[in-house]
């Protein structure tokens, strides 16, 4: 029998989550319940809660978290990766096809019928999905990540979204002991970028229009910080940088982060989805053989691959453990911006 | 003493090079004479002549022409690599301060001051230089290439630009057997892309806006060939190509060729240098983790690489050799566009 649990939930449109109940199914064969301790509160949480990216496909209400850390409560028949009471995350993505190329590839976020955490349909029975704002969540092993015993798990939590979308791009692109990494912007991805980054031995410069974040910069490992909004500052960074992490999830000018590239350097944009405004120039992509990419977190193996190298440097994500009650503030701050440190749902508070 | 050749120079702005003569520097212990026998046209070669690039550093007259084969005819003292007679070629450098990171790197194309083949100054003397539309050049030998005996001398002369042009973004990408290459436009250098896709085993896609195309595009190797200009056929190759190298030189909409790409793949541009209109849209390049990149010319070392290949493979550009006096006529129909092979002047006609 399906089991009702506790959560929060949108229950329409523009609405932020409240208290309710939302089912869980009862455990396939190699499925795992998983007991949720935290869920971290990532930015497109309120996207969807807003429906800001359109009409949501299988409408309200929608139970949002996809940052979500707990412990094993019981597994299915055929599960051989857990056991009860392991230390486990879910983050985006809890099922894919298995047989197309992209997921063949470890590369399930690609995958045109990938399932996600929630607003996603089940691939076996229809049903709609339901993310970590509750207690427990129900995911086939294939898509349950384990967190290495060294990390405290609040901390995890954000691990699984805002970890892999910096993690990836800063290996793909090639951060390493030699290598010259900016990031731009120090909200919830920007510091995960900024601690990754330096335990991968690059020297990392914190990009901000904001001279307030120069001590956190400093503080979290950055080696320089550049005001991004003084174009004489912005100048001397020109022709510096192996690779520059953009998180601003806001239209912005990208020409002079890519001035700031070396020849073959790579500007990496992981926040902002739309027309990029001012237009890009393509002379210097040319000239100097740039390239500008953009980032989707990661497959779940090089997501295990990220929890396994955080677990090993003790990288943990800055955050801030809320009660469920004070939700709605949370989001309201996170909307306000300049929010360093990610938000986290302390579960047991629902 | 410096010797006078004969040559064809642009003597002021914006006028076509007449039958004129220019110095040839005595030659210094790491100097090679070549006698020039074909230079190719290079349609970079008018935009100088015409001075579409803004004020030339340092006036006219200018010799055009970096895409230069023929025969040393004299060596320094010190040259070890070649001997009189062998046969060589020059690019579009001929110096570089052979000290900073990229040239160290055997990136010679991005240092600061590369010395360029026409239209910039010699390192040690100050001297102007003139490019390959010339009876002699003589050049340090770190800047000569070797031409293979398989090759014909007039068929490799575009090698040397838009050869390399290709084939650098063509490696850097990953154009393998098993690989899907789009190549966009049929001109100088979209036909050297898809001889050099094919020969490194890739499936190749030429996209052209002109159905007249297709024939040749076939001849040449191409396995699909796809009209740029009919939005339906375009949305049946979305998601189809890990790698497009896009020829076109003037202003287009890039975004449908992103469309086009698989996740993880690349977009690379090699021909037009301005802004991008319409804007790019990074939503694609995000969700999908895609690539917008430029890329320049090649190092010596791949340059050098690249004859070998295109030795090993007999791969030459299509030309069609033309008497010194017919230069204007093939300006202009390479100034109206549409044509596929690449012009090449018989030096021996000057």
């Amino acid at each position: 029998m399906p089991s009702k649990v506790k959560c929060l939930a949108s229950l329409e449109a523009g609405k932020y989550p409240v208290p309710s109940t939302v089912a869980r199914r009862d455990l396939r064969s190699d499925d795992i319940e998983i007991k949720i301790l935290y869920c971290g509160i990532c930015h497109s949480d309120i996207h969807h809660v807003r429906n800001n990216w359109g009409p949501d496909g299988y409408g309200y209400p929608v139970v949002p978290g996809h940052e979500i850390v707990g412990k094993v409560f019981r597994v299915g028949a055929e599960v051989s990766k857990f056991k009860i009471g392991d230390s486990v995350g879910v983050g985006c993505m809890v099922d894919s096809c298995q047989t197309c190329a992209t997921c063949k590839n470890d590369r399930e976020q690609y995958c045109d019928s990938a399932t996600f955490t929630y607003g996603s349909l089940d691939r076996r029975d229809g049903s709609r999905t339901y993310g970590g704002y509750t207690e427990t969540i129900v995911v086939t092993e294939k898509f349950v990540l384990s967190i290495p015993e060294s990390l405290d798990l609040a901390g995890a939590a954000p691990l699984l979204c805002a970890g892999i979308t910096t993690y990836s791009p800063l290996r793909r692109w090639g951060a390493h002991p030699g290598s010259k990494v900016g990031v731009v912007g120090l909200g919830g991805l920007g510091h995960m970028a900024l601690k990754l980054a330096k335990a991968m031995g690059a020297d990392v410069t914190l990009f901000s229009r904001s001279q307030g974040k120069a001590e956190d910069a400093k503080r979290l490992g950055a080696d320089q910080f550049l005001i991004s909004s003084d174009p004489e500052r912005m100048e001397t960074a020109a022709g510096q940088f192996d690779l520059i992490i953009d998180t601003v999830p806001y239209k912005h000018d990208v020409n002079p982060y890519i001035k700031a590239l070396v020849p073959e350097g790579s500007l990496v944009l992981v926040g902002y989805f739309g027309p990029l405004e001012p237009t890009v120039n393509s002379a210097p992509l040319v000239l100097r053989s740039q390239n500008l990419a953009g980032s989707l977190i990661g497959g779940i193996k090089e997501t295990q691959e990220m929890l396994d190298f955080c677990g090993q440097h003790k990288i943990m994500s800055d955050i801030e453990v809320i009660d469920a009650r004070d939700l709605h503030s949370a989001y309201e701050r996170l909307v306000k911006g300049d929010v360093l440190q990610r938000f986290v749902i302390d579960i047991t508070t629902l």
